[in-house]
């Protein structure tokens, strides 16, 4: 197809007249300097428009919008009979999450904006396009009005090439989705964007994403959802038309077939138990959760904390404003276990169940832990694969970087993402939760909603870079 | 395919050697003399085991298992600001329903259980081989082991036809979903049925469809998750390999791509709004519903009651029980407007937010409503096309009979289900919410879940029954 010709152009020569490679560090730092954007740890009676509700304690805005942080009581197979109580952000619209495309001279480019976020570390991070919550199409901030958001909510203008309804972290959010879409313009149809976008290539994008903390979470997961082209097959149930080739591989070349793949995680779905019950943050404290005026923790010291901070930007639709942010505790882990079976290279993936679920499991990464919770001395159990992954060659480590999760409501939340590729000899017998997947079908799977985890969509984009 | 091929014969020849479709009805009939079955209706006092929590009203089972009733405030975009107050239904397991399949003599047969349920009103209904609760599996109710349950359970005997997890009713359930199967035995390996199993070919089943209330909810739900062959595809990405030819059509050959059947619902999941919250049972009071020692209702005479019921039986697990059952206060209409384009028979689906939906939205029939709340002179405005069907000529009729819905939740429930075919003028751009999909686009779709609501797959289901 001459979709997947033209990018495969972008894909083997990733500079372009548009920014040279070695331009994008220098416009990055630009937009830094040239961007006021201050934030201060507040304690939680300083929020403006935010309070904990006298009878619940939960922890909202004056409108009713934006998101509010609540008690979650959940009840697992796996867990204790009583279940377990913490504290969650509910925020129950989609919000959208959108890339413009465009073919610049034969290549297509993708419109990334420099933005920044309050949480994170490094403050301005490359996004997409857009960002807006439902809050933002409604108004309810009363900020200024969303640069190209039209393009996505008004059809015809454009070509979709991406458009699901994905997940976000179900450690810390209530079955919290966002809407993932990239748009293409006609070649001929010019946008004004201005000195926050540029137009970059996927191979630009590619060599960002071997940096720690430059492509932020967002714009990974919706690169994710790139449809890829499989030679073989006249599928058009998967969406939308394949934009890149790549060395993912047919789903037909695979371990499974895509039948098996559904029936093994339909099964897990069925057979495990996730039962979810909103509660007042005020009894989180019945599991060990604390709040002072400062924080809301754990007297562990693991999980996280919730915080406040206040923010002063020059860039945003509001000059200033406070709010909430999830602070981790510990960075996490999250690898995925690779190799090639039968000349089609394979991933290890796990159907994991996690308090904020939607639909109580989806695929994760072979690993996905807080490493230190498990290597101390009183420690809990690896979960598995963990110790290969931390005991595994330097060159096994096919792709190895920090990424930072969403900033917009994690404070310095960084996790290591890494593919390991193990030896051929390693088992391809694997335990019940565990599944060998080649990434094409990953992809295909991401054309539906909730069936990849944030953490794996960041691998699956994170794989774009291998070679 | 073979697999296809062979079921060809089973649609066209629904006579078998095992039963003669003549001899159905006589069984039907003598399994309905061998049971004894009595349904009381009694007051809620009179419940075992449930009662109504003294802080909340929610009625519940002592054992915190099987599901309760609880209040639900709903807030869309299309209510007023405050939202809507109700009962619904909260039973967050999944359960399974189940078919067992095997070849006889070169034709695929389905074994089928006369199966009795308290909310049928002709007591006795044509039923999936397994219909379990996950209380069955663990045992909570402590009945009988639930026969053939195993070769759902552990995979290697079978082989998997059929398997996606499917929602039920949005108006009375709180994102209630079971598990859809069909699994084959190899045509070598017997097991032992009894009298209330007969095998049954699909050709027989579609002819049971055509009369009043004989196949069950259950049953309809999982064959309308049977694949379709596609001569065209090569498509392994929507699940297991088709197993009937039909005049369902290839995907390929529809008015819209997938890509832009998903695009569409998509946009309306994310742009619609669905924020629910579970309420105690005692608040609805505020939205008009009132509750008696037999019932509760609303006052408006319009929506469901909850009563309760005294059950004895002596061909199930348990021999006597009692249970809260829901009643609609009117039939239903589920009408599905139908016409060829391009040649291929395209269904006019609308993408609906209801109240219980898991996932803000799901593919409903044309007409989804209760024609009596809208007839009556103070009735509420028409939906879009009720006026079509409630005036279609009736050689336009191409389906049309009466079916009910889960006798084991719901008392009486019946609903007429019709499928229209309109003239070809009849307009092809429709409201937003509305699209014209192809029949095989519908089965491509149920691969997956929270897709196609209850009532549109039990339409589905009747459309086998289409020339």
């Amino acid at each position: 197809m001459d979709t997947a010709r033209r990018v495969l152009v972008s894909a083997r020569s990733p500079d372009t007249r548009v920014t040279p490679f070695e331009g994008i560090a220098d416009w990055l730092a630009e937009r830094l300097r040239a961007g006021r954007f201050d934030v201060a740890r507040i304690p939680f009676e300083e929020l403006r428009g935010w309070s904990f509700h006298p009878g619940t304690g939960n922890l909202h805005h004056a409108s009713g919008r934006f998101f509010s942080v609540e008690g979650l009581h959940v009840r697992t197979d796996r867990m204790p009979e009583r279940g377990w109580t913490q504290p969650i952000i509910v925020q129950p619209e989609v919000g959208l999450l959108g890339i413009v495309a465009r073919e610049i001279d034969g290549v297509l480019h993708f419109l990334m904006q420099a933005k920044m976020e309050p949480g994170n570390v490094n403050i301005l991070q490359v996004s997409p396009t857009v960002q807006a919550t439902r809050s933002n199409f409604t108004g309810v901030h009363q900020g200024r009005d969303i640069r190209f958001l039209d393009l996505f909510l008004e059809p015809g203008r454009v070509r979709v090439l991406v458009d699901s309804i994905q997940s976000e972290q179900a450690d810390w959010f209530l079955a919290k989705r966002n809407r993932n879409m990239i748009v293409e313009l006609a070649p001929d149809d010019d946008i004004a964007t201005g000195e926050d976008f540029r137009w970059l290539t996927l191979g630009q994008i590619r060599r960002l994403l071997l940096r720690d903390n430059v492509v932020n979470m967002d714009a990974r997961s919706i690169l994710a959802c790139l449809p890829t082209a499989d030679a073989d097959s006249t599928d058009d149930s998967a969406g939308a038309s394949p934009v890149h080739r790549s060395f993912f591989g047919s789903p037909t070349h695979a371990r499974h077939t895509m039948a098996e793949v559904l029936t093994w995680f339909t099964g897990v779905r069925a057979l495990r138990e996730l039962v979810q019950n909103r509660v007042p943050l005020d009894s989180v404290t019945a599991d060990g959760w604390y709040r002072t005026r400062h924080e809301i923790a754990h007297e562990s010291g693991r999980h996280f904390r919730v915080i406040a901070a206040e923010v002063t930007a020059s860039s945003r639709e509001v000059a200033s404003w406070t709010q909430p942010l999830i602070e981790p505790q510990v960075p996490g882990l999250m690898a995925l276990l690779v190799k090639p079976i039968d000349g089609v290279l394979h991933a290890l993936v796990q159907a994991r169940v996690d308090v904020g679920h939607l639909n109580v499991a989806e695929l994760a990464p072979t690993v996905q832990c807080r490493p230190a919770e498990h290597t101390r001395p009183d420690g809990a159990p690896y979960p598995p694969y963990l110790g290969q992954v931390l005991s595994a060659p330097v060159d096994s480590f096919r792709y190895d970087a920090v990424q930072s999760e969403e900033g917009g409501r994690f404070y310095h939340a960084q996790n290591r993402y890494a593919i390991v590729e193990v030896s051929p000899g390693f088992p391809e017998d694997v335990p019940d939760d565990f599944a060998w997947l080649t990434l094409a079908q990953l992809t295909t799977l991401l054309a539906h909603g909730n069936y990849l985890n944030i953490e794996l969509r960041t691998l699956v984009a994170c794989a774009l870079t291998l070679p």
